[in-house]
C-alpha cells in the first residue's frame, strides 16, 4: 500500500500551525508497513482539494485527508470527495445523538450548522470520534482507499489509534513486521560520519540505513522487515555491530535519548552529584538537566556568573586570574569548575565560558568556547571549542559539547 | 504570483520531523503578499521529486524547495532541478572558499563530498548561507520562478530575511501594499479575549483581524490593504486603539517581541540590573534572558538553588524559614528574592520556587508556584500561582508570569 497524506485547511497554507498531523500519521504507517510518497496540503478551496485528489489518485492507493470535517462554510472535504467519487451523504444517527448529547451537556443551543457534522459518505465504515464531533470515515473506491480524519490532533490521534489502525491492519495483506533502531552520535560531522559507513549505505537494503543530521547531532536509523520481529531485531544487532565499530567512539545512545537524559543517567548510575558554573549558557546547562525528572538526584544548583563581579564574589574564581587571563580562559574554566564543586559540595563541577556573540569580548573571537570540568580526586580538564553559528547556536553547542566531554569522562572512570 | 512549496526529505515522509519550513515560508510570503496554494513533500527519490515539479508547473508561478542541498546522495534537489530545466552545475567559487574555510576553523578534514555544495545551477542568483555551508538559489525559465533553499531552520530563516525577501519583493509588481501587525497578550485566554471583541471579529473585513493563540500567549494580527502604506498603518492603528481599550492591561507587545524582550527593554530604560533565585525553573529565566545579546547590561547573574542546602548556604535563605514554611513557601520566595539581590548587588531579586511535578513535594501539589519579586526600597511582593500542564509546561509558565509581574511592577514605578 502507498500512501498520500492531504492535508486540508487554509490556516496551513497561511503558516498559522504546522502539518503535525501529517508527522504524525506517516510515522503510524510507517510502523505498520506502509510507504508514504507523497504529503499534500491543499487550502478550503473545493476545486484545488478536487485538483489535488485527482493527483492523488494516479499515485497512491490510500489517500488519507486531514481536517475539513467540521461545522463551517470552511469545511468541505467530505462534501468535495462524495461528489467526486459518487457517495451520497447521509445522515449517521449515533453520529447525531452524540452530538446532540455533546450540546447538551454544555448547556450550549446546537447551531443548525452542527448537523452538518453527522453527515458520512454512505457505505463508509465509521470511525468514531471519542473527543469531538465530526466521526472520521474509510470508503474504498476502485482500489483506492479513502480514509478521513477531522483536523484537531486530539480527534485525530485517538481516532487513529482506536479504530483507523486496526482497520487498516485488516486491509494489509503483507504479514511482515517492520522493527526499527535510531543510534545518535555526537562530535562527528553527517559528511565524515557516511564517508566512514560510505560501504553499507551503498549496499543496504534489508536493513536500511537512514543519516539525519539535525541539532549538532546524526543519526542512523536502522530499519529491518522480517516475518519474525526478533530476526528483525537481530538483523538490525549486526548492522550496529559493524557500524559502532567504525564509529564507536561517537555513539552515545538509542532512539529519543539525549545526552542530557544520557549524562543524568550516567550521574545516577555512579551515584554522582554534580553544580555548574555558567557564564555564556547563562543557565542553559542547568535549564537542560532540570527539564528531566528525577534532577533532583544530581543537581545540587548552579551559579550563573555572567559578570565578572559574579565571577569573582559569589563563586570564587581569583582576581588575578581575572586580571591575567580573562575571563573567557582555560585558567578562569579551571578555577569555575572546582569552585562550584566546592561551593556547592557535588562530586562534579562543570564550567562553561566563552564569547557567543555578536560581538567580540576581551578580544576573543565569537565562538570562543573553554569547557571545564572538576572531578573529586582528578585533575580539572579544560576543553577549548572553536565554534560558529549564531548565538543561540552557539550557547546550545557548548552545553551539548559539556555533556559530551562529562560523559566521556565518567564513562572512562568505570 | 502563486506559490508552491515543495519539501524534500524522506526523514518528513517518515514522521521523524514535522515541514516546519513549510509552516515558515507561508507565514513569510503571506505577509508580502503572495498566496500559497499547495505545500507537497517528496522524499529523496528524483523520481517522485520530478513528478512532483511537473505537477507543480501546471499550478504555480513560484515554485520553493526545501532540502536536499547537502552533501550526501540522499541530497539530490538541486541535480534533479537542473536536468529538468536544462541548467548545468557550476562550482560557486566564493561558497567553496567558505566551505573550505569552515573546515579549517572547526580543524575537521573536509570529505570530498563537502564539494557538492559548492555547486549551483548555472545562471542563477546565489543566495548566500550565512549559517551553514549550501548557498541556496533563484532561477527564472519559461515565466516560472524557482527558489532552492537548504533544510535546516538555522540555515534557511536567515537566508530567507536577508537575502530571498528581497529578490521576491524586486520580482513582485506589487500595487497594493499589505501592512499587518501582530499585538500580543498574557494573562488572558483565547476563548475570553475573542469573547471581548466578538463584535469586531465579526465584522472585519479590511483590516482583517486573526487571532492565535499558543504557548500561553494570545496573539491578534490585524492586516490591512491599500495602495498607500501609510493609509494601511492608520487604518490598523484605528482597530488597534479600539482593541487596546477593551483588553489593554493584557496587551505587552508587538509582532515578533518576547516577555523577556519586553523585560530587558524596560530594564534597559530604567537603568536598573536583575539578578535570580531559581529553584523550579532550574536556570531558565536566566537562560532565557542570556538568550538576548544583550544581556550583560541588565543580568548580573543568578544561582539556581535545587537543593535546600543550595537555598540556604549559597544563597542565604534562613534555616528557619525553609523549617517552618519549606521551600514551596510565600516566605521562602521573599527571602530568595531579597537575598539574591543582596548577593549580587542588582537593581532587582527575582525568585522562582514551586513544584514542577511530576511528584508532589512537602506536601504541595504540583503546579504550586511562588515568584518573588525585589527591588530596592520598596517592599517585596510574591505572587502565588497555581499552573496546570506538563513539568515542562510548568516552568515555562512560571518564567512568563516572572516576566510579566515584574514589567508590571517595573512600568507602575515610572
Amino acid at each position: 500500500m502507498n500512501a498520500e497524506i492531504i492535508g486540508v485547511g487554509s490556516e496551513l497554507l497561511l503558516g498559522q500551525i504546522a502539518n503535525t498531523n501529517a508527522q504524525y500519521l506517516s510515522k503510524q504507517l510507517a510502523e505498520i508497513g506502509i510507504n508514504v510518497y507523497y504529503h499534500t496540503v491543499v487550502g478550503d478551496n473545493a476545486n484545488r482539494l478536487k485538483d489535488a485528489i485527482h493527483t492523488a489518485q494516479k499515485r497512491a492507493n490510500l489517500i488519507i485527508f486531514t481536517g475539513g470535517l467540521g461545522p463551517t462554510k470552511d469545511d468541505l472535504t467530505k462534501e468535495a470527495i462524495s461528489q467526486l467519487l459518487g457517495k451520497p451523504l447521509v445522515t449517521d444517527e449515533e453520529a447525531l445523538q452524540s452530538i446532540e448529547l455533546y450540546f447538551k451537556k454544555v448547556k450550549r443551543v446546537m447551531t443548525p450548522n452542527n448537523k452538518k457534522q453527522a453527515l458520512v459518505m454512505e457505505g463508509s465504515t465509521i470511525l468514531r470520534n471519542d473527543y469531538g464531533m465530526a466521526p472520521g470515515m474509510a470508503i474504498k473506491v476502485e482500489e483506492i482507499e479513502y480514509m478521513l480524519f477531522p483536523g484537531p490532533p486530539k480527534e485525530l490521534y485517538p481516532m487513529y489509534e482506536n479504530y483507523a489502525k486496526e482497520y487498516l491492519l485488516n486491509k494489509l495483506e503483507v504479514k511482515e513486521r517492520i522493527e526499527s533502531r535510531v543510534l545518535r552520535f555526537f562530535g562527528i560531522g553527517e559528511s565524515q560520519l557516511e564517508t566512514e559507513i560510505e560501504d553499507l549505505l551503498e549496499n543496504q537494503t534489508n536493513p536500511t540505513i537512514a543519516p539525519l543530521a539535525g541539532d549538532g547531532e546524526v543519526t542512523l536509523r536502522l530499519t529491518a522487515k522480517h516475518a519474525d520481529s526478533n530476526i528483525a531485531q537481530q538483523m538490525i544487532d549486526e548492522v550496529e555491530q559493524v557500524i559502532r565499530q567504525r564509529v564507536g567512539p561517537y555513539f552515545y545512545g538509542y532512539n529519543q535519548t539525549s545526552l542530557q537524559e544520557e549524562l543524568m543517567s550516567a550521574l545516577i548510575s555512579k551515584g554522582k552529584t554534580i553544580a555548574s558554573a555558567e557564564s555564556l549558557t547563562g543557565g542553559l546547562f542547568s535549564e537542560r538537566l532540570t527539564s528531566l525528572s528525577g534532577a533532583g538526584a544530581v543537581l545540587k544548583g548552579s551559579i550563573v556568573c555572567y559578570h565578572n563581579e559574579i565571577k569573582q564574589h559569589t563563586l570564587g574564581v581569583s582576581s588575578d586570574t581575572l586580571h591575567n587571563y580573562g575571563a573567557v580562559s582555560t585558567q578562569c574554566a579551571k578555577e569555575m569548575a572546582e569552585q562550584i564543586r566546592v561551593k556547592c559540595s557535588s562530586d562534579v563541577g562543570i564550567s562553561f565560558t566563552g564569547v557567543a556573540g555578536p560581538k567580540v569580548q576581551e578580544g576573543k573571537e565569537v565562538g570562543t568556547v573553554f569547557v571545564g570540568i572538576s572531578v573529586a580526586g582528578r585533575e580539572t580538564t579544560v576543553h577549548h571549542l572553536q565554534l560558529t553559528g549564531s548565538r543561540q547556536a552557539i550557547r546550545q553547542r557548548t552545553v551539548r559539547y559539556g555533556c559530551h566531554y562529562l560523559l566521556k569522562a565518567l564513562n572512562e572512570e568505570n
